[in-house]
C-alpha cells in the first residue's frame, strides 16, 4: 500500500495531461494489481499510474509503453523520484512495442491513439487467464469501441464499465463551491 | 413560449457570470411563471433570467433587483435587446429593494448575499399562495440555508430539490470528449 | 408556454417509461419548436413529449409514432387529458411510419430501435433548413451512433451534445439525502 | 495492499447498507492509513471499511464503533471472513464510546448520527498531528455541519471535500445504459 493514493501534486508533469488522483485510484483497484505481477501501461503519460503499479506489483514487473518523447522523459523522472526500480520505461507505439514484452497479468490502457481495436487483440492473447485490462476512456468514441470489442469477443473477457464525476468543493470565502472536474469511463476487461 | 431557451450567447454579457441555459430553462420551469403574473428576479445579475421571465409573464410584470451598478447596465441592455417592456430594473439590495414593489406570483434567487433568510421572510409575506420561490444554490452553505429555512417554516412551505449537473460534449478531432459544467442545486418552495 | 414543464404526475403512464419532466423540458428546448411547426415525435412512449410539443406548436401539428399498441393508447388517452388536437398518433415503426407525413420543422427522437441510421436517413431528407432534430439517448450504442451519423453527414447536419445528471434530494426526517435518477445524453443536430 | 478494493459481494452484509466499493477505496486513499497506525471507523456498519483499514494497518489496530446490534454481528462477521486479527469491534455511541480507545493516527466516519460535532471535538483531541479524519456524507445536512466544524476550527483542521458520482453501466442485450448510483461527499480534514 506504500504508493496507493499519490497526491497529484507530487508528481513531475510538465505539460503532459495527468490522470487525477481519485481517477488513478480506482483505475489500479480495478486492475487488480498483486505483488508479484507483470504490468503493462500502454499510453503511460507521466508516468503516474505506472508509479502506482509499480508500488502495488513490488515484487513483479511494471513496463510503461509511451510513443512521445516527453513523456518517456517524464515517467523516467517520476520513476527517479518515487524510487521504483521494477519499472522499464518503453519507447514505442502499442500494439507493435508490445510484442517484446513478458506477457502480463494487468494491463492499464490511458492512451490508446486510434488502434484500440488492434492493442486488445495484442493484450487478449497475452494476458493470463484472470488478469484484467482496464480502459481510460475520456472520449465517446473509445468508450464505444471498447465496450464493442469486448462484446463481440465475449468468449474471452467479462467486462464490467463505471463513469466517474469528481466535483471538488472549493473555499471562497465563507462559501464552499463545488468545481466539476471532467468525468472519466473506466471500462475493465477480465480474461475468461 | 416566444422566450425559453434563449442560447447564453445572444444575451449581453460583461464580466458579470451568467446562469447556463440548461439551468435557466429549468429553474423557470421550476417557477410555473404564467402571463399575467408578477415575478421577482432577486439578484438578476446579467438578467438573463428576468428576460425569460418577462417573456412568459408577457401581460405581467417582472421585477429585476440588482445590487451592482454594473449589473444594473446589463440588465437594461439585455431588456433592450429582447424588447421587453414588461421588465423593471430595481437597482438596491434585498430584502429593503423588495418592500416597494408589489406582491408577487413567483420568485426567483440568483444571488443573496448573505441575506438568504431576511429574503425568503419578505417573500413568504408576499408571495401568493402556490407561488413558487425558486432558489439557485452554487455553494453548500446557501442550499443548506435554503434547506433549513424551508424546513422551520414547513408551514408556509412545501419544497423539492434537485441538483444539476450538465456535461458538454465537445468535438476534438475525431472524437467527442466531456467538459464538465460545475453543477448547482435548484431548491424549490411553494407557498402553503 | 401553457404546458412547458408539466409534471410527470400529471401524465397518464402504465407501465410505459417516462421521460423525467427536467429532460423533457431540456429537449423541448434544444427542439426550439415555434407555434406554426410540424413535430415529429419518434418513439414517443406515453406522449409525455408529444404533448409538451403540441402546446408549444400550438398552431402547428405533432405527430406522435409510436410502434408499440400499448403505447398508442396511452397517448391517446394523455392527448384526450391534456386536450391538444394539433396532436396525431401514428401507431407503426420508424422510418416507414414517417413516410406518408408531412415534411418537418423539428424532430424528438425518444426511441429509435435499432433504426436510428435509417431514421435521421429519412429525417435529413424531410426536415427544413435550420430545423433540429433531438435525440434522447439512454444508451452508449445509440449516443455513439447517433454522434458517427451526424460526424459522418457534416454536411448536412451541425451538433451539439450534452449528459445531464439529476439527482433529487429526498427528504429523510430531518435530513435531506440525494437519490440519483440515471443520466441521459441529448444529441441535437441541426439542418444545414 | 491486500485488501484495497475488496468487491462488494465478498462481505456479509444483512439489510445494512453499505458503502460501495468505489467509495470505499477513495475514502480509504483520502484517510492515508499507513501500516502502524490506529485507526477509528466511526459508524462503522457492516464493517466493511473497517476490514479495508485494518488490511493497510496491518501492524496497527482498528476500532470499529457501531451502536447498531445488528451492525455489530456482522462486523464480527466479516473479521472472520477476512481474517483480520487487528480489528477490535466496539459496542456503543460516538463520541462517548470513543474515550476508552488509545489516541488514533486516522478516523473514518460513515455514520455519525446527530452528534458529528462532538464527535469531532473527540477526535480534534485525540487525533495525531498530521492525522486524518475522512467524512462520509449522504445527506447535505452532515455535509454542511462537517464544513461548519472544519471552518470553524481552522486552527486545528485544512479540509478538503469531494461529491463522488458513479453511474454503473448495465448490459441490456445489444446496448449498456447507465444505472446511477446514489452520490456521496468526501470530507477529509488533517489535523494541524
Amino acid at each position: 500500500m506504500a504508493g496507493l493514493g499519490i497526491e497529484d501534486e507530487a508528481f513531475i508533469r510538465g505539460k503532459v495531461p495527468m490522470t487525477k488522483q481519485e481517477i488513478r485510484v480506482l483505475t489500479m483497484v480495478k486492475a487488480r494489481i498483486s505483488p508479484t505481477d507483470v504490468v503493462w501501461d500502454v499510453g503511460a503519460g507521466t508516468g503516474s499510474m505506472s508509479v502506482e503499479a509499480a508500488l502495488l506489483a513490488n515484487h513483479g514487473q511494471v513496463y510503461a509503453i509511451e510513443r512521445n518523447s516527453e513523456g518517456v522523459s517524464l515517467i523516467e523522472k517520476n520513476k527517479e523520484k518515487f524510487g521504483v526500480r521494477n519499472l522499464t520505461v518503453v519507447e514505442g507505439e502499442a500494439p507493435d512495442a508490445l510484442k517484446g514484452l513478458p506477457d502480463c497479468n494487468a494491463v492499464i490502457i490511458g492512451g490508446s491513439g486510434s488502434h484500440l481495436s488492434d492493442i486488445i487483440d495484442e493484450i487478449s492473447a497475452r494476458l493470463k487467464k484472470g488478469g484484467r485490462v482496464v480502459i481510460n476512456c475520456i472520449t465517446i468514441q473509445t468508450l464505444a469501441s471498447a465496450l464493442d470489442y469486448l462484446r463481440t469477443h465475449e468468449g474471452d473477457f467479462s467486462y464490467e464499465a463505471i463513469q466517474v464525476q469528481i466535483n471538488r468543493l472549493q473555499a471562497v470565502g465563507a462559501y464552499d463551491m463545488a468545481k466539476a472536474i471532467n468525468p472519466i469511463y473506466i471500462v475493465t476487461g477480465e480474461k475468461k
